[in-house]
């Protein structure tokens, strides 16, 4: 394979120019592009990722983090990222990693050694895994180190909206179903839901999963969800979940809304597949996405970012799952 | 960063052993690999992903290319894809096509700049772009090129299962909703479900859907659902796309299976998880999924695999949109 000094040679071009060229680095006149180009098609040059990245410090990948592909709301998060990323040039490695430490530190080390620009983050499972990590890194709602940036959106307010929401259409007998502790997230929806329903000295019976949905769980946690009946209103730490939930409810023959009011956390797609359609609190996920990326970028590129918590507005979404 | 020529002469090994440790391909005694490692971290050596894939021209890891990361069935595929790679050591990359063929040409050309060791191409967009590509390809669904092995399931007798179901079931009004003509494992659905309607006498109706589903879609392919009102049985080309054709009927008052009853085609989780909840044509997603990283593993290490189409069973799966 021809590498970048056969080129600046064969084309009698400065191997800076190519280079230049090469990795978009700077101005390169038109005349000196059409000559490395001719140069590149006769040698069928494919320029090297690594001998790239090397170069520029920059392989123009980046590390996308999900920590559960079958959660539509990471689906929609990433095809956003992806597109931004792309305009900025970049192509994204989605890894998923089943919120499991040991997967986790697996691709932190693969995407490491493939040298990409940036790492994306979501719901990480480590901390001192990213202890001397010489690439950009956000962090999306799960805290790894002070020197990272996390992003998240509002999520404590969002539980207290849930709360105030199934509160105000009459719900007294409430349950909320939470995610597992180690979902910095979640947990702040629980804790703003409580404290709702604290301030209106109303007990509430907390469940909690012990994992995000997944496939392998389904017939199990439908089952599962059988015996909840003596409630009448439900509040699911996300609307995948609570997918489940309402189909769990309504097979054994309980109406909703007309017995039981759900709402759930995320405004993903499957709540308005779902029939009622779902009640729920919606994270900006255009907004995270773009802010996520572009955050990111410009660490790549050397800019200043204050390193902070950015958090993003979540509202309410009315359906058909609450009481109009 | 230290070199392998630099670990071998602080241990005082020589270099072929110290290679054969760090790439795992052959005996080295135990007494070498503790001197060997001893250096490794006195130098805070990190294996070069790159310069591990030059010298043995196996980097580890695998480029599965989907189509659509927001298909429930993809998720499922990756998900178990993703459990063989890492049992037999090796690291997934997802790359989301969105079935738009520049994507999947540029994923082709980071996957190879990055030197992975295998592609996965579902549902590829793309011919000519795979000639002269030096790394081990299987495909799913859509055939790239001869000297390329396909995976499928038995997509003809999953469309001729589909309609005779829906006939036994006494549905004679009968609609397909086919996918876009370049998914070739679509197409062969309508084929068989074609031919079983003429064997029978029967006319059908055929719309296109000219997408996947996709999220910007929905409240638009809902909307386009609510004239489909004078069918008694509809089969739509994939579960997820069943799911919104589904919403748009309900919502429209229609009950379902008792006027309209409705057939998928994946088994994908959302089936389960929808009320009444989907009859469905199964594709084996565990063992197509293990078939395709098994047959790319073996290319991969050199073995000798019969390049031909490998077609897996479909088979009914009675849920509750059709009458029992």
């Amino acid at each position: 394979m021809a590498n970048i000094r056969e080129i600046a040679k064969k084309a009698n071009i400065s191997i800076a120019t190519v280079s230049r060229h090469l990795n978009g680095t700077g101005y390169v006149s038109e005349e000196a592009r059409e000559k490395i180009q001719k140069v590149i098609d006769e040698l069928n040059y494919t320029p090297n990722a690594l001998a790239r990245a090397m170069f520029t410090k920059n392989s123009k990948t980046i590390g996308l983090m999900v920590p559960n592909i079958s959660n539509p709301f990471f689906n929609q998060m990433a095809s956003v990222i992806e597109e931004y990323a792309k305009k900025m040039g970049y192509t994204i490695f989605l890894c998923n990693t089943d919120d499991d430490r040991e997967k986790e530190k697996n691709y932190l080390e693969v995407l490491q050694s493939h040298r990409v620009a940036g790492i994306i983050a979501s719901r990480s499972q480590c901390r001192e895994e990213y202890v001397n990590i010489n690439i950009p890194i956000i962090a999306f709602e799960n805290h790894i180190l002070d020197n990272i940036i996390t992003i998240s959106s509002d999520n404590y307010n969002g539980g207290k909206m849930a709360f105030d929401h199934l509160y105000k259409k009459g719900c007294r007998k409430i349950l909320h179903i939470k995610g597992p502790h180690v979902f910095e997230a979640t947990e702040l929806r629980y804790k703003g839901f409580l404290e709702e329903a604290k301030s209106r000295n109303l007990e509430i019976d907390v469940i909690e999963f012990q994992h995000d949905f997944q496939v392998q769980m389904l017939e199990e946690s439908i089952r599962s969800m059988k015996s909840i009946n003596n409630y009448d209103g439900i509040f699911v730490f996300n609307d995948i979940a609570a997918a489940t939930v309402m189909r769990a409810l309504k097979k054994s023959g309980v109406r909703i809304p007309q017995e039981v009011q759900i709402i759930g956390f995320d405004n993903s797609f499957i709540g308005e597949l779902l029939y009622p359609s779902l009640t729920t609190i919606n994270q900006p996920i255009e907004e995270l996405s773009n802010t996520i990326i572009e955050l990111l970028i410009k660490i790549i590129n050397g800019e200043n970012v204050p390193i902070r918590d950015y958090i993003m507005e979540t509202k309410l979404v009315e359906r058909e799952t609450t009481l109009s």
